[in-house]
């Protein structure tokens, strides 16, 4: 064999991804490869609402549409975190072997494809031979790297500690929820009412949730006291925001003196309002967080946070949160299979995070 | 003469100032002065809002209630800010002489009133051989304090970098304008419509303004584009909010990557409103801003703030803006002179800054 028919799932223009999404064939070029170059065969390709936005166009971060895997018109590939497996190396690649984990270290890499070729510089080693999961390892950059990071990065909390948020069952929530474990921090999270409440509430208790309130209580003045009792008047020192509007407005009212507010969501579509007195009598910091930005403003960043992730993993008790897979089989591929993959996964993505994986 | 027949305005309970306030007579003992302790004469007692609410009870700061001073209920003195003469001093204090110009170095000292005694390390000296006027000095630690600290403690302005703040017809407004042109900032003030709109402005222009705005035009997308061209594309890094509301969101449109917003008022009764964009794509930083916390916990920086406003005032060019003044004589003050001075000024003290002098 001395090249791998490849395929990406590609955008020329911006607009509803189902639409604007397309198969782009091409050929890698194994007896070609230089020598920091490795060649990847994709396990597995998350979609994330960032992706979503960034084929709207909606997304600041974007990647260059270029022609550079042959295409017509400029291009580009979809998808921003994926699993590697390493299937060929350049004769200096030093950190690398074949049948290793990667995933790539940073922003607009293009991971909804079948293959891939990169300098060895662009990607990360994930150990394949522990209790990391394919699954947690294909979605370790986005979600669980932004819960760390927005527990770690802003303020100095210690074991006993607490924070709030809101969309406690999102990913990120639930992440949050487990590193918080991890880290020794009592946590509350606030969901939505439903009918299946008790469902929701178990499933995150047993993530390692300390205490579960529903918007009715967030939203209940009189609830704040019954957080202070769970608190012992302890302050709550961090909340996690994102959604927004008077879910937002009511859970920044539990935050103690000189907390931090960190957004790094608007899933109401309404904006961050907050008391002025919460800002002038409180202390309070309102910062937002995007890792995307994160992992350029930061050097190391993403690495450091990745490898604390796999040493909690390594350590145990740390759950895999995915919702939907997709199984596609790399063999019998064609355009048509890819594309209604992602296509479906496109669709059915408000239900929860959905990820197409390859085998 | 043994002792001094001094007034001072009280209050017992909180509520509508007008009605709790109440003059209480009492002798200050000259022959019995501690060796560390000063007499001072009253020069000024401004009125700010913020000692309003202190009455109201609405205030997060205040002074305890007490009989220190021989009243039949415990009751504290009104007032936050006041220039002070010495008029004797114990015989082991160092840092004052007779005649000297005085401030209280901490918050809820109790300034309205025609005498006081203090020890002298709860005072700050200032110059009365110099450019700075008697309004000045009375008026120096609420409103240009905050202004210098809101302009220099939280972000890194070199000359020529921009900021922008609303009220900008305010005390602080108007101080931060001043304090601005002396540190080599550009400033863009909002100011509310009116029909002397030009009068305003120029008053504004000639305290060192470098754009005045209305609300109109800051509420207009396409003024954007103006605002560009004066900044040249230079981002514009800070924002100090007092009213709140659209005029605040739309102000912190104008804000560059990285720009911090600080709150210190909320005139508008409405919320911080803020996009969630602007905290996750342009990483935008909100805090508060309270002078009399900032006072506690920067320890050094009443005085540190003082001295260089002084230097300021001494260079020349640092304007005067009072904007009332009730003059009482303290020779023939009456208990109803003295106690319907402090209620015309707060009658009037949405007007502007009132300040009860006493000659």
């Amino acid at each position: 064999m001395s090249s791998i028919k490849a395929k990406a799932v590609m955008y020329s223009s911006y607009g509803d991804p189902s639409s604007v999404i397309n198969i782009h064939n091409y050929n890698i070029d194994l007896t070609n490869l230089k020598s920091d170059e490795i060649i990847m065969q994709t396990l597995a390709s998350p979609i994330n609402p960032s992706d979503i936005n960034q084929i709207q166009g909606v997304y600041p971060s974007k990647p260059p549409l270029t022609t550079e895997l042959g295409t017509s018109e400029p291009s580009a590939v979809a998808g921003n975190e994926g699993l590697f497996k390493v299937i060929a190396i350049g004769n200096q690649v030093s950190k690398f072997q074949i049948g290793d984990w990667c995933i790539p270290s940073g922003a607009n890499f293009g991971t909804w494809r079948t293959h891939a070729i990169s300098n060895e510089s662009n990607l990360i080693k994930l150990p394949n031979d522990s209790k990391l999961s394919l699954n947690q390892a294909a979605t370790i950059t986005v979600n669980p790297s932004s819960a760390y990071q927005m527990l770690t990065y802003y303020i100095d909390l210690k074991p006993g500690d607490w924070f709030i948020q809101n969309g406690g069952n999102s990913q990120v929530g639930k992440a949050a929820i487990q590193i918080g474990k991890k880290l020794g921090l009592n946590s509350i999270s606030i969901v939505r009412n439903r009918p299946d409440l008790d469902v929701l509430k178990n499933e995150l208790y047993e993530l390692g949730a300390t205490k579960v309130i529903t918007e009715d209580e967030n939203s209940d003045k009189e609830f704040g006291k019954v957080i202070k009792e769970w608190t012992k008047g302890k302050p709550i020192k961090l909340g996690l925001n994102s959604i927004g509007g008077s879910n937002l407005t009511n859970m920044a009212r539990k935050l103690g003196h000189d907390a931090m507010l960190l957004t790094y969501g608007g899933m109401s579509m309404k904006p961050v309002s907050l008391p002025t007195s919460l800002f002038i009598f409180k202390n309070l910091t309102a910062k937002g967080f995007w890792v995307t930005e994160n992992i350029k403003r930061i050097p190391g960043s993403r690495e450091d946070t990745i490898n604390k992730l796999l040493q909690f993993i390594e350590d145990g008790d740390f759950k895999d949160v995915v919702n939907f897979e997709i199984d596609l089989n790399l063999n019998e591929l064609t355009d048509d299979d890819l594309l209604n993959a992602f296509k479906k996964g496109l669709k059915d993505s408000s239900k929860g995070k959905q990820i197409v994986k390859f085998t």
